[in-house]
């Protein structure tokens, strides 16, 4: 009597915003059982030391650049379960915030693999945070609210309702936007709002800078600040550096 | 000649929403190193392992029952810190979202303290994915929104403003308040917009329902959902349940 052959699955991961530590145990167990690892371009491989028996599969995605289309990423992980293998798709921040984990779970649900989450910190929080800015804070915002700067049907988001909302504003993928952004949250009344630009937050390699809505891109672009950034604007960003003992530092780029 | 007293310093910890499996690596390290650990009560007590050495000291402070005063926590973090003390302050979801880990930070900031933030998944972004609800999701979101049913001035949200965005609302400790919520948001053209309620999400005991802002009250009161709980509206509530490979299960509760 032959086995019956295991059933693969799927693991969607959210390795964090950048630092490797901020994986969670629950992410360093699913490594450790995957087969196969499917990483995207900006997550650190230092996570690869948890995954020892996994052969490991690049899936870069960057913003403009060459990249393996997302496609091509959901086929192989069908094929790859189907085979029989657990598969670890990791991904940077969280699957299910503007990581296209939905549209994965949709796929993988659709070919009858099982497929589990496993969130990340998203940037959206733990950006911020490295800088000493909590995204909400009592007596400044009312809540906190996650955007991409342009959307599948091409339109950005209505900054103008975004700003009557009161809540800190989160902006990712936003830096070939910033004087769009700007210049839409100018007209709604929040030139002088308090606006941090930071670029590859919680890494060794973190820059920032920080200004308000009217001054935001042209800081960003004289310390050379690209992608991948996320752009936060709100009272709270006056926080920042209050967190450390360490002296504040306003333009760390 | 005396050895110089070691400064101490105070970590605050986001242990995330609920499964302690959830905790990521920096955590584990910090909790490691803590001489004395401050835990909020809904905090599972499983991450206690990770602190072996540390005295615990419980801080709850659940909405509407007894509880400990923030100034006490904040006044005893500092002292302890003083003392010489490695202090792990550890809260449930993320210390700046909705932890008041902001104001602890500026009491320390001001104390002269070290303070460290340990960033957690919050429950906005971790409890939804348990149901296998991407917060969002391309076709479905242009983003989300966490907000809190009532800020500090005693008004709640701009509940209309918040509508127009087209982002998915998530909504903190709001249960005492859903039905003017649902009231609201009806007003403001959302009452067919499908909507979860999930009580204590991601832990063994989690317990959810399932329909539109409409009837959304109505369903967690007949299901009897209390605090802890999240509110999930928008389109991509939708999507829940088609992660796993289990059937829908429209009313787990």
């Amino acid at each position: 009597v032959k086995t019956e052959r295991q059933n693969g699955r799927v693991y969607l991961i959210g390795a964090g915003p950048g630092d490797p530590e901020l994986l969670t145990l629950k992410a360093v167990r699913a490594l450790g059982e995957a087969d196969v690892v499917l990483i995207d371009d900006l997550v650190d491989r230092r996570v690869l030391e948890y995954a020892p028996r996994a052969r490991v599969v690049p899936v870069g995605k960057r913003g403009g650049c060459r990249s393996t289309p997302q496609q091509f990423i959901e086929r192989l992980m069908v094929r790859l379960a189907r085979r029989g293998h657990v598969v670890a798709r990791v991904k940077g921040g969280d699957p299910f915030v503007f990581g296209r984990g939905g549209e994965e779970a949709l796929v993988l649900a659709a070919a009858g693999i099982e497929c589990r989450v496993i969130p990340g910190i998203t940037s959206g929080v733990g950006v911020p945070a490295a800088l000493g800015i909590p995204v909400t804070h009592r007596d400044l915002a009312r809540g906190v609210t996650f955007v991409t700067a342009h959307t599948r049907d091409g339109n950005g988001p209505d900054w103008a309702a975004l700003a009557r909302t009161g809540t800190t504003l989160v902006i990712y993928m936003g830096m070939q936007r910033i004087g769009e952004i700007a210049a839409a949250l100018g007209a709604a009344g929040m030139s002088a709002t308090p606006a941090a630009v930071i670029e590859r937050g919680t890494t060794e390699n973190e820059r920032s800078v920080i200004g308000n809505v009217a001054n935001m891109a042209g800081l960003a672009a004289a310390a050379g600040l690209g992608s991948p950034a996320l752009i936060v604007i709100g009272e709270v960003v006056r926080l920042a550096r209050t967190v450390e003992s360490a002296p504040p530092q306003r333009l760390s780029a």
